[in-house]
């Protein structure tokens, strides 16, 4: 055939699958069902290359016209039908298909050829179908081949309707509808730039070239920009013979999947309408029937099923649909058309499914050897599996419920409430729970949403803003909770009863119930899914990356194991100096220049300290603990009103006045670069030597009441150089050394740093000397390396973004030229200086998919995230394998 | 000779001034005049070795003790005199010298030998001088080899001679002499814990090991501490025949220099004593006389100088002096003894002379052939000429003295009285000067004096800490302003006449009239020195490292090129911003929404940049001018006081509500990781348009006026992304070409990035493609590194280095390890993108000669400093050259 026009069906498959950069993805795929021998309508494919030679040339040339003139003549010999006349006249749809699915971006125009001729033919044996088809074609071709306002256009149409009383154009007769097209041509013809086109190769061409300049529509532009796409593929357009789903009851049109889409069952599943074309399946004016009798049952639909109603167009698609999905390896989602009787494929494309049902289908096919293990573990998106793993709430727990809105996304989580992003994102930097509250959000929230927790909005539905990000991010949301109210500027939710939840207060968004809830509602874990069981099996086996939990907890630790990660990769010990009577005490050991009552801090810390490491030690059961000592910036810790003051100088036996001194000294200009990290432990040796020894003892204790040897793990946070480590080295020996000798016993134990700064990651080499173990804290890193604070960055970050001065967040998507080359040297250097040293990364990036295939690229030990992070972070440690394996 | 042993004098040399690590430099210097044939008392050196062989074994082994004994038979032999005994009895002094000179911290004993019979045998021929020998020998044994306490014994000599009336003992006959002697020999015995050595060889041995133990005294140790010393190499001591300048009018004792330590004038200069021993002539209890007629005519004093009073051996002296210095190539300070009439060397060192007397003789010395020019930049401090630029008062300045104290460090400086060290470190940081006013200082301070312009103490005299400190750090100083009182807590200086200056008042300090001046007073250069002069011209010779300076107003530009500065690296352009009317409209650019009120700011502002830089560029003459564009966190410009904001919202036509939460929002947690740099002008886009539309339209002015072309280079402050860099050039490109299309004219400029970011570092090569220069920020670039705020890091570091963490304070010393190595791999990176790249340092490292020589060897295109520290500079880069030349 010519260069740049492939055809399909009629015996013939100019391509295939393959060929999807050249022929778009859905050309791609007809040409493959041509090729599998499917009942496909005849047809060809313009390909990108075409359209490249469209755009540059800013037409069609001649001999691309030449080539579509040729494939129209071949088009009407299969066929045995003529284009713009005949008594068969042959009527073409132009479908759009990008070699990256872009659906319904891109325009479709149908019924082209249907000239007054065509028309004429058409009618002699259906007035109503004509009718339909030629107003099908004018509204289409009114839009874009004579360019009309589409607001314009739809406003003249809606009045003319109004005039005449009509509200449903479907049921309108064949005159009524012959008046209509008459009036769209007239409006058209006022408001468009663009004469009707009355011959079939006028409505072909002009077609064509209005499917392919619909790439550079302002809606196509804006779905590529957020999506990441390139601007210069552009599309294929598909010309292919028109079959009818509307040539009465023997026909249908109808949308089927291979498998559920929903729960993933193997099992046709599917609608149709009959008597119906394009996509009014998916349009919503008519309700559709379910293609099976067994799907009729169950939804008690009074419509027949198609397996009933035409049991041979079924048996045909149940066939098919088994031979594509068999074929392409992949449950298929296969648009149909049945005319008068007779089954045709007009499309198959890989399912979009949820992520449950993605899960069990990709474990199916495996077990059922359709695909390899290794091809189920790349199928599933690690992100998916988070949905699938939160905890909901305790079904016994007493409700009461701030506000009722959408179920707009799964799961359940408690958290302090907050009514900005900037809020969300502080509370988030301090690793605390925030429920966002916004009357509604916009793209200017997104980064807010990504730092909170749960998500409760006012306004909007279930495909808001706020529902549809939430559901990506997999953050439980309530959404249009229209009985509240918020005064963000207050800082006060109303809600319901009248009740004002206030900045701080302690919310529960029930993501499933479509509840808020006040206060912190006990919650259960979800069902356990046997696919999922089965998946992290396979990743388990395949993977070389261990994955580890980041747990302050007992409670952390336990659901850690639980969701199999294989050790505690970073244990924060902040947490626990927030609550009641620790902190105080803390106070004390930092603003007390008295040996007497630093020693009482201690000696009341201590065995708090202790008993907290014992819950977690335990709950690892022997599995690797890392404990990070101290390492937010003290003046965190710092008292800050004046009562407060007042009574712990009273407790303290200091003056006010010298409080309000040592208090001033110890506030700081950027917190994030002052006293923080393992400066604490060095400026205040009696915080690190009691957290070290609180750990010692806790081991020992677990230890003696026999527990599991613990695989114990001391992390220093924030190093800047090797002294440092050094110097906590010889500190912790001592420690140890103490201990051994007052008890005859001392727990094993080894030294490891946190690299947070680019310093420490530069001078690994060196400071391996002393730390048996490094974790590059990908937040803290990635703020020096820019010199931007993740708390002021997210006021800006996305004006900078927009700006084209950043590609991306880096705090969302590690930045691997920059934070990702001091990683790198940091484990090359660390390396050869220690072979045996274990490298790992924590932090937001350590759970991320893309970061930890970069991890797997360096050779990394483990990584280490959230709990209900680390299924999806072992998945995704195995698709790194796989992947790696299959470069080399 | 036997090992570790090395004798001198009486024709023999063995060992000379190669071999001070084993010798010591006193002890080879020794016997290097011997071997120079010069009149030196024989002697022997016991070597480090026998140090170390005494410090292990805890004592002196028996081969030491014989190779003692076998020296001591020599050294009677070559004095024909008898150790402890006969007619003419052999008296040695017992002198620590340790490779590196520790002045006054060890122990020197004379007299040794001195038994009994020895005493009586000098009695014979001169009672009081016996009596006076046994005196000191007594004195010196007791607290050494006797062990009293000294302060104990101190006490009890005092107590004796106040019983007695006596206040002068240098006047006392022989039998008071005896009588002092007998008393503290008996108090030493009390008070002491081992006996007087009867024998000579006793009073040899336990001397010498006293001397040996005087190495690790609390005071040798703490001097080892503060110098960086090692603690490990020990002291080698030299035992050498005494030559007694106390037998009467034709003895005596001095010191010479070979050139004026003061001014380096070269000629003979110092001052003796007659009749004297030891260290009689520094003790300052008799008033030397000067050496030559010359000095005493200068002096008017009576004392008749050596010159006349001995006019051979001052002849013998002059000589010698004359031959010691072409010897050693190094102004000489030589002790000497005349003993009747006949001149001994007892020791020669190089001279420690003023900063501006060590330039000149440094100079003088090459231009006589002494040296080499080479050798000559090699010898002047690159800190010693800060001393002889810094501008001085203007005598014809009206002045009003707020308060008088000593003239502790010369120079003059005006600028913002602070209270604390963190205050004017927090100003400094901030570019302004601080002028610290304490009560006295303390080590806690050095960092606030570093960071201070000037500093006024209360208390303390011309060698108290303040002092001290200051006159290194070349800061003017006014000392022990007793008359004014000090406030820390109000913030509140008051002068002698009772007015109270605050914080933030501007003061003078006048550390060469000891005065501080309310106000900020005109101030004029110093005096060209020719030396300097030279020593530029050899240094600019020599050099390959360009020299520029920071300069921010025509002013300092002018400053600059007379200092001989090639350029501006570092022109800031904030600080015009704080200046009255300008503020207020920034702040309307920030604040504002509406384009009318920006735009109504941006005229403003334009015109008043655009003569800053004017001003600038005509003061540069065509050397290259570096503009750095905005810099500071945007939050440092919004109002502060609700006056202000309430003045502002009326201006701008805004609700202060609105005005408030603008401001809020703009507020930040870390304002050195927020808001600042490039990102305002990424963020606030016309701010930096302006800026860079205000530079084009100055550079244009001054050469439409007939000035050289300007070497224009544009410098984008804090970037962290290529993409950045890529945004800035075609922005600044637009508006060239805007400004070509108005004028038809549009200047040469060049585009540079400061890298103050570790990822603009890393990303060096690929920032290059939009950049032709990179300028290495080292102050931000080591807070990023590090994760360390210079502001906050003041509070803490000393802790932080005292307890070991860090060897020393980044911010003073570059760091070359971290910050270093990330110059080092944007420099390598950022040269093979571009291989014509301008590689450059600027901030406060760029005059340090430390980092000037790392700049040397990473083959730097040049660095940029303050403009007084020019000169410093262009020395240290000429001495990077030499070296780097000699080591390869």
């Amino acid at each position: 055939m010519s260069a740049g026009v492939h055809r399909f069906g009629g015996g013939l498959a100019e391509g295939g699958v393959a060929d999807a950069a050249l022929l778009g993805r859905k050309g791609a795929n007809l040409c493959e069902m041509a090729r599998l021998g499917l009942p496909v309508p005849p047809g060809f494919v313009l390909d990108t290359g075409t359209f490249a030679r469209w755009r540059e040339g800013g037409g069609l040339d001649e001999a691309t016209r030449a080539a579509i003139r040729e494939a129209m003549g071949w088009l009407e010999g299969v066929t045995g039908r003529r284009f713009g006349g005949g008594e068969r006249p042959l009527l073409v749809s132009l479908r759009s298909g990008a070699p990256v699915s872009m659906p319904g971006m891109l325009d479709t125009l149908l019924n082209i050829g249907l000239t007054d001729a065509a028309h004429a033919a058409l009618a002699a044996r259906d007035p109503r179908l004509a009718e339909d088809c030629r107003r099908r074609l004018v509204a289409a071709l009114a839009t874009t081949v004579m360019e009309a306002d589409p607001d314009d256009f739809d406003d003249a149409v809606d009045d003319w309707l109004l005039d005449r009383g009509i509200d449903r154009i479907e049921t309108q007769d064949a005159d009524t509808l012959a008046a209509l097209t008459d009036r769209m041509l007239s409006i058209a013809a006022e408001e468009g730039d663009a004469p009707f086109p009355g011959t079939a190769e006028g409505q072909l061409l002009k077609g064509i070239e209005a499917v392919m300049a619909s790439w550079n529509s302002r809606r196509a532009r804006r779905y590529r920009a957020s999506q990441s796409l390139p601007d210069d593929t552009g599309t294929a357009v598909t010309v292919q013979a028109m079959v009818l789903g509307n040539l009465g009851p023997t026909s249908a049109t109808g949308v089927a999947f291979t498998r559920d889409p929903s729960t993933g069952s193997a099992r046709l599943y599917g609608e149709y309408l009959p008597d119906a074309q394009g996509d009014d399946v998916v349009a919503g004016i008519r309700t559709p029937a379910p293609l099976t009798e067994a799907d009729a049952a169950d939804s008690r639909a009074r419509a027949t099923p198609m397996q009933r109603a035409m049991p041979e167009a079924f048996a045909a698609l149940k066939a098919h649909a088994a031979t594509l999905e068999a074929h392409f390896r992949a449950a298929q989602d296969i648009e149909f058309t049945v005319e008068d009787g007779t089954l045709w494929l007009l499309q198959t494309r890989d399912a979009r499914t949820a992520p449950r049902a993605g899960l069990r289908i990709a474990v199916e096919m495996a077990e059922a050897g359709a695909i390899s293990r290794d091809e189920a573990l790349l199928r599933v998106a690690p992100g998916d599996l988070d949905h699938l793993l939160h905890p909901k709430v305790d079904p016994a727990a007493r409700r009461d419920v701030v506000a009722k809105g959408l179920p707009a996304s799964p799961g359940a989580i408690s958290g302090e409430v907050v009514f900005t992003p900037a809020e969300a994102e502080a509370l988030s930097a301090k690793g605390r729970d925030a429920i966002l509250v916004r009357v509604e959000t916009s793209p200017e929230d997104i980064h807010g949403m990504y730092a909170a927790a749960g998500v409760l909005t006012v306004r909007g539905g279930m495909t808001s803003h706020a529902a549809v990000v939430a559901r990506s991010l997999g953050r439980p949301c309530v959404c249009g909770a229209g009985d509240a109210r918020v005064d963000v500027m207050a800082g006060v939710l109303t809600g319901s009863d009248g009740r004002a939840i206030r900045r701080g207060d302690i919310l529960t968004i029930d993501g499933t119930a479509g509840e808020a809830l006040a206060g912190a509602l006990p919650m259960i874990e979800p069902e356990p899914d046997p696919a999922l069981a089965t998946l992290m099996d396979w990743a388990d086996a395949r993977r070389r990356l261990r994955v580890r939990a980041n747990a302050d907890t007992a409670e952390e630790a336990a659901t850690a194991r639980r969701l199999g990660a294989e050790g505690i990769g970073l244990c924060r010990t902040e947490h626990a100096f927030f609550q009641q009577g620790r902190l105080a005490a803390l106070q004390q050991l930092i603003l007390s220049d008295t040996p007497d009552s630093r020693r009482r801090a201690l000696s009341h810390l201590l065995p708090l300290q202790r008993a907290d490491f014992v819950g977690v030690m335990e709950a690892m059961g022997g599995c690797p603990v890392c404990v990070r000592l101290l390492d937010p910036p003290i003046h965190e810790f710092l008292p800050r009103t004046e009562a407060a003051m007042r009574e712990l100088a009273r407790d303290m036996d200091m003056s006010l006045a010298d409080l309000h001194d040592r208090v001033e000294e110890l506030g700081e200009f950027n917190p994030m670069l002052g006293r923080r990290g393992c400066r604490v432990g060095v400026l205040f040796p009696e915080i690190y030597d009691m957290q070290v020894r609180a750990i010692f003892e806790a081991a020992l204790a677990v230890e003696a009441a026999g527990g599991d040897p613990v695989d114990l793990e001391i992390m220093v946070p924030f190093v800047s150089t090797d002294r440092e480590t050094g110097l906590f080295r010889r500190r912790f020996e001592a420690i140890a050394a103490t201990l051994r000798h007052e008890n005859g016993r001392a727990p094993t134990w080894r030294l490891g740093v946190m690299i947070e700064t680019p310093r420490a990651a530069l001078r690994c080499g060196r400071i391996c000397e002393d730390a048996a173990f490094v974790s590059f804290g990908t937040n803290d890193l990635t703020q020096m390396t820019y010199g931007l604070s993740r708390d002021d960055a997210g006021r800006f970050i996305r004006d900078y973004v927009a700006r084209g001065a950043l590609t991306h967040d880096p705090f969302h998507r590690l930045d691997e030229d920059g934070v990702g080359e001091l990683i790198r040297l940091g484990t090359e250097r660390g390396r050869a200086a220690r072979p045996d040293l274990t490298v790992a990364i924590c932090g937001e990036h350590g759970g991320d998919a893309v970061t930890i295939r970069f991890c797997e690229g360096l050779g990394m030990d483990y990584v280490s995230c959230s709990p209900y992070r680390a299924p999806a972070a072992r998945l995704a440690a195995a698709q790194a394998t796989v992947r790696r394996e299959r470069e080399t």
